[in-house]
């Protein structure tokens, strides 16, 4: 087993929140270990929308979702955060001396003073369609995203879906793959009408197949996909070549193994106090979308503001008796490590 | 008697934290007209420190205050608030419907469904020297801001003071006025060091008369100032010309009328709720540095979060039974008026 990573608080979650308690804590000279089962920093921003304009951020009358990440990983950086990413908490146990030891699917372990879940609305987890053997094939054939559209170079794909992300991927492997359809259950698209239209110019163009008013209902292959058999709303049903099946029906938020933590869950939200934004569990607490108390609005500033009073509380458990200066940042900066 | 000014909610304070209040009433459709006792909006940031940067506010590595204010100013923009500065705000009565008629010291009245008091600190006041005679001069000789260094072309001025203010002006006017004296009641300067030598060398250089372990302790003059007398500590006293006398002793911070307003007072500070930061008066809210809660930081990203939350309850204050819709501002951007 690896030595464990140390520091001062495990930060669950490295969405926009997440990153600023890194700020605040280090600012108490705090140091900080921010882990997110996502293989990037940034949360839903980066993962989901990267592109798209924000426009209630006090003091930016407009700012497009990375690029608030891309300033707040800058800002952090004096306070020197550590990261864990692409890996899922799957456990937290607190200790006699009030520390505790997180745990990740891929065997991390981390030694925390305390502990601060930025974790958002939880991970997010593609919505699956009912296929029978679905799994078998994932990594086989069966992707739920496009990391790298160059895989599905020469190669038969299949995209499912009707909404923006379908859409999209459907517009942009045209171009790459040897053959692309596009299957989907209705005649109307949910995605912008504009690239909906261009998707209906490439099938008129013959570079694309479109079944609409379709659902895949089989998929076959002995290994690695090589078929998969859709229906058509009369009871068709045809059999496609397939190497490359990709199910695009968006994401499904989902609490994950926090959600069997103590820590006053209530409806996959934390109820917590707005003194110190401490779950039940003493030393725990929650920032950002994820908590919930009188008044709570899902802001990505209200997030900014719980975690400053998290980071005064969490300074408070770790060092018992010893008073915080609120210290100002102006002129002389900040300090870093 | 003029006509009131009509407005959903009256902001008291135009600070970065009262200008924000204006975007997030606005996205829930209310109107504000922000008050404030200085002539420009900003608040401290724009009368105290305007050149200095700011780190902690997130999205910002580092950010000058008057250029966050110019873009909150920005933002607000779609909102179209209307403003009343330069007047300080001397009464708020409630009306028997729960609104308010807020009126100023130059008698203009606002008619407003809520008040959100964003009042900083309170407005700031020079620190004047016990001398008598000082206030029948102000205005005739005696002034505590340099708003317009060309007015003391061809003037001789006194300064008195040893912090960063006094350095800075008698650096800068001693190229403006006739003659310019420095007159500091101690031996070193509180400013910074780097300007302390270069106010010294400008006395060395015969360019100011520099008057340490010295106070000014008496004016004279008929009608407007003529001569100041000074005090230095083995009690010699000199009498000198004088067109123009500039005390800079600092700002201190005065709460004025609303602290005789029934709102909950502490320690010049009004206790509010974490759910609706209102104040002891149903429909009169306090938000930023002016208010005060369990875990209160006084930090200008706290007063933004406070703001949104605000304007969610003075909706539901003037809006009884009506659900308030939280719309995000994502791709389609802010609706504005």
């Amino acid at each position: 087993m690896q030595e464990p990573i140390t520091t001062d608080i495990a930060i669950i979650g490295a969405g926009p929140v997440g990153l600023f308690a890194v700020f605040e804590a280090g600012l108490l000279k705090m140091r900080c270990h921010v882990m997110d089962a996502l293989p990037q920093i940034g949360g839903q921003l980066s993962e989901i929308y990267p592109r798209k304009p924000i426009y209630d951020i006090p003091g930016f009358p407009e700012v497009l979702a990375q690029d608030l990440i891309d300033n707040l990983h800058q800002q952090i950086e004096p306070f020197k955060p550590t990261f864990t990413l692409g890996e899922r908490v799957e456990t937290v146990e607190k200790q006699a001396d009030g520390s505790f030891i997180v745990g990740t699917n891929e065997g991390t372990t981390v030694h925390a003073k305390a502990i601060c879940i930025a974790g958002g609305l939880g991970s997010f987890e593609p919505r699956k369609p009912p296929l029978e053997n679905l799994e078998a094939y994932e990594g086989k054939g069966v992707s739920y995203m496009v990391k790298d559209p160059d895989k599905f170079k020469g190669k038969k794909v299949v995209i499912a879906g009707g909404g923006d992300s379908a859409l999209d991927w459907c517009m942009y492997l045209a171009d790459v793959a040897e053959s692309l359809t596009l299957v989907h259950r209705n005649a109307g698209f949910r995605g912008a009408p504009d690239s909906a239209e261009k998707v209906e110019k490439l099938a008129a163009e013959g570079k694309i197949e479109l079944l609409i008013n379709t659902n895949v209902t089989a998929l076959h292959g002995e290994g690695a996909l090589s078929a998969i058999e859709v229906t058509n709303k009369d009871k068709e049903t045809r059999t496609l070549e397939c190497d490359d099946f990709i199910p695009l029906f968006g994401l499904s938020p989902k609490l994950g193994p926090i959600g069997d933590w103590d820590l006053g869950l209530d409806k996959n939200q934390v109820e917590v106090d707005t003194e110190k934004f401490q779950t039940t569990t003493e030393g725990i607490f929650a920032i950002g979308d994820i908590n919930t108390y009188p008044g709570k609005l899902k802001l990505i500033l209200s997030g900014f503001h719980e975690s400053a009073l998290m980071a005064h509380a969490a300074f408070k458990y770790m060092n018992p008796g010893v008073k915080v200066n609120l210290k100002y940042t102006t002129v002389n900066g900040v300090g870093g490590f």
